[in-house]
């Protein structure tokens, strides 16, 4: 079965977001042991690897049909190339970035990215300051010309990485420019339409959340709840 | 009822992972509507500030006891508060941040922090380049002393951003001087011993959950599934 045929099965079911977010952590598994020469590996050592438990590990994939043999375990290139599919990684995506601030800068250099097919196509700024500079290979470009490029350049993913007082007033310039999916740096939950879809990353919420696990965290050293 | 007595409740209670984030999103939304004044806010118009939908808060605050009056809603400042108690956001909390780049420099400057109980009180690096630097407020330290930084310090969370290559070995000086909660910004798996808690914050991956929701979004603009 090729990537193909299995993508109107896939659009057609609802997906909860978080298998969405644990098949990209196996991805980033399968690439490691890919990278280390490792051609099978059995569910247990991937689920290991990735932090989470069997049944959480198969209910994951049988969103998406059938994986793996019994027994032999998984060829890893092929679990690989599947996952990709179902994430609709296996096609280039052009990405804006608005931000080109220290966070913009980390961004721009960001070697995650280089693996995958997620290219940073643009980047803007208000500051004059910035505008012109080079961030990574882009020239930095005045935000009020994000409509004019993305005519030429039709991304439709982009990434706010301004503060959260022009948080809001970037996402409208971005939609109007064609961006239909937003990765939000800023500590603001965006107003968008309903065909905009936003992932917010908030430092603040993922450091709460340590805060509450190292408090309730037995004194005998167990460990009440693993992350992925 | 105050935080000290709900607190063995909730130690107790193993809470899901996302119900944590999401409250660490109701958060967000009741400073922002005390910010602007607002005294009480109904359920129906915190769910919609948060993108969540009423049942699914129901659930996540049933974990906590009895929230709000019927008719009446929630007083925005008891909520907020009870729920920063419950997160243990109303103790302060030191933390250590490895990685004095662009990401480093980002998260040393995030404002987002500035509204809590969280204090970065040390930055390390290992290039002699940035040792020695201001970091905000902070001299950027050399890994190195670590361990003989934070035996004064006491800081239990670690903020890891430095690169892939270098975040395994940072993340066993971490835990060696004291660390028991990582915020790891490199994408990659950590390994940990059990007493530690590991959050990723992996760029890759929330790109891969809005590439799969681009391409499975219905043609006609309405959304499959808004995030939080």
């Amino acid at each position: 079965m090729d990537a193909n045929e299995i993508r109107p099965a896939i659009t057609a079911n609802r997906v909860p977001t978080p298998t969405l977010e644990r098949l990209a952590t196996y991805l980033k598994c399968l690439h490691d042991v890919a990278q280390a020469g490792v051609t099978t590996i059995s569910s247990a050592a991937l689920q290991e690897m990735a932090g989470i438990n069997a049944s959480q590990f198969r209910k994951d994939l049988s969103y998406f049909g059938e994986f793996g043999r019994p027994g032999v375990g998984y060829h890893v290139e092929d679990l690989h190339d599947r996952i990709t599919a179902i994430l609709h990684m296996d096609v280039d995506q052009r990405m804006l970035l608005v931000g080109a601030g220290n966070l913009g800068a980390a961004l721009a250099g960001y070697t995650g990215m280089s693996d995958e097919r997620l290219h940073l196509v643009a980047a803007f700024d208000n500051d004059p300051a910035r505008i012109g500079r080079k961030l990574g290979q882009l020239d930095v470009k005045p935000v009020e010309a994000i409509t004019a490029i993305n005519a030429e350049l039709g991304a439709r993913i982009g990434i706010l990485a301004v503060p959260r007082s022009a948080a809001q007033s970037v996402a409208v310039l971005m939609i109007a420019a064609g961006v239909r999916a937003i990765l939000n740096f800023a500590p603001i939950i965006l107003r968008v339409p309903s065909h905009v879809i936003v992932r917010n990353v908030c430092v603040t919420q993922e450091l709460s959340v340590l805060c509450y696990h190292l408090e309730a965290m037995p004194t005998d050293g167990t460990d009440p709840q693993r992350e992925g």
